[in-house]
């Protein structure tokens, strides 16, 4: 895209490609609409990244993305301690929440297992999770992974260790389009099948 | 995505929605993708975007995007002044030297004309453009933009403007398939729709 001596514009579009679903045309369109018609946007991004990548962490109980040591659901003692939801990502929580059918408490797990990309049970933190869903605290885990393959072999993954150490599991009700991820699903439909679960 | 004390989150998915053809739930997946498995790619990209704004500019004589005044080609006294090529873009310009099939120099309109996107004479630099060929040391200016609607809109204005002058104007020949971006153009094609303007 660049003359030889614009060695800062091909290091953008190079950056541009490590941004997921973004091939070598995409990033030079960003590339270009960034520095012809806003550059505001293309700082902006810059101090959002920055701000970011140094503030955002997770949160030491249910490991969403917070910026401080505790997320505001976990800090929020109104929330029913007896039942923990396990979903796979902060966007998932987030659907959840919309619904408003759901007061207790959330455990992500920052993906799902995926073996083909080597993503396997301490990727997803399932150690931590069948120690807090272990202590008699919780009365119910409610498994909210994704209706795809790999949700469906990690919901029964964590069923069968918890069901191994007596903990109470259910699953949401199959009102979730097979096949979908759970981001995309109406909320009415995440409330039925939240109510539903078996 | 995020709870309510995640601020810089939200922050980020906001920023990166300024990306062209990045919805919320794009963004929300980059933003993911980047804060889960590749914070030193965000911390790159903040780097370049900087490195970019800061440094790239227009070339003072053709418009494309370099770091200095002038860019390597408009630098380059082995090319041939005499003949001009118009194209669209930095990406167009890349695919033309690509093809080795062209030893002029550009002009570089960063845009086409669109009076619906309020894109107008000024915005493409036409004026710098008419200046440049009526000066008596171009010969022929070759219209390279693309063959859209708009960019057909395009080249039309500028032949008739640069005709009115006396200017000698060629098109690209039409062995570009009609309805494509000149940058997604195999090289070949490029080249033989070059030897064949007309
Ligand atoms: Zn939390
Ligand atoms: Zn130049």
């Amino acid at each position: 895209m660049t003359t030889p001596d614009a060695h800062p514009l091909d290091d953008l579009i190079q950056a541009l490609r490590r941004l997921p679903g973004v091939g070598v045309k995409s990033a030079q369109r960003m590339a270009f609409h960034l520095l012809q018609r806003d550059r505001e946007g293309a700082a902006t991004l810059a101090r959002a990244l920055d701000t970011a990548v140094q503030s955002v962490q997770h949160c030491t109980q249910c490991h969403t993305f917070t910026v401080g040591r505790l997320c505001a659901i976990c800090q929020d003692e109104g929330r029913d301690a007896a039942r923990l939801c396990v979903v796979e990502t902060p966007a998932d929580l987030a659907a959840m929440e919309r619904t408003g059918a759901y007061q207790g408490r959330y455990y992500v797990l920052m993906g799902r297992l995926s073996p083909l990309d080597g993503v396997g049970p301490r990727d997803i933190g399932l150690g931590d999770l069948l120690a807090r869903a272990s202590q008699g605290v919780v009365q119910e885990v409610i498994l909210a992974t994704s209706f795809t393959a790999e949700g469906e072999a990690t919901a029964h993954a964590i069923s069968e260790a918890l069901k191994s150490r007596g903990v109470h599991v259910t699953r949401l009700a199959r009102g979730v389009p097979i096949g979908s991820e759970l981001e995309y699903v109406d909320l009415g439909t995440i409330a039925h099948a939240l109510s539903d679960r078996r």
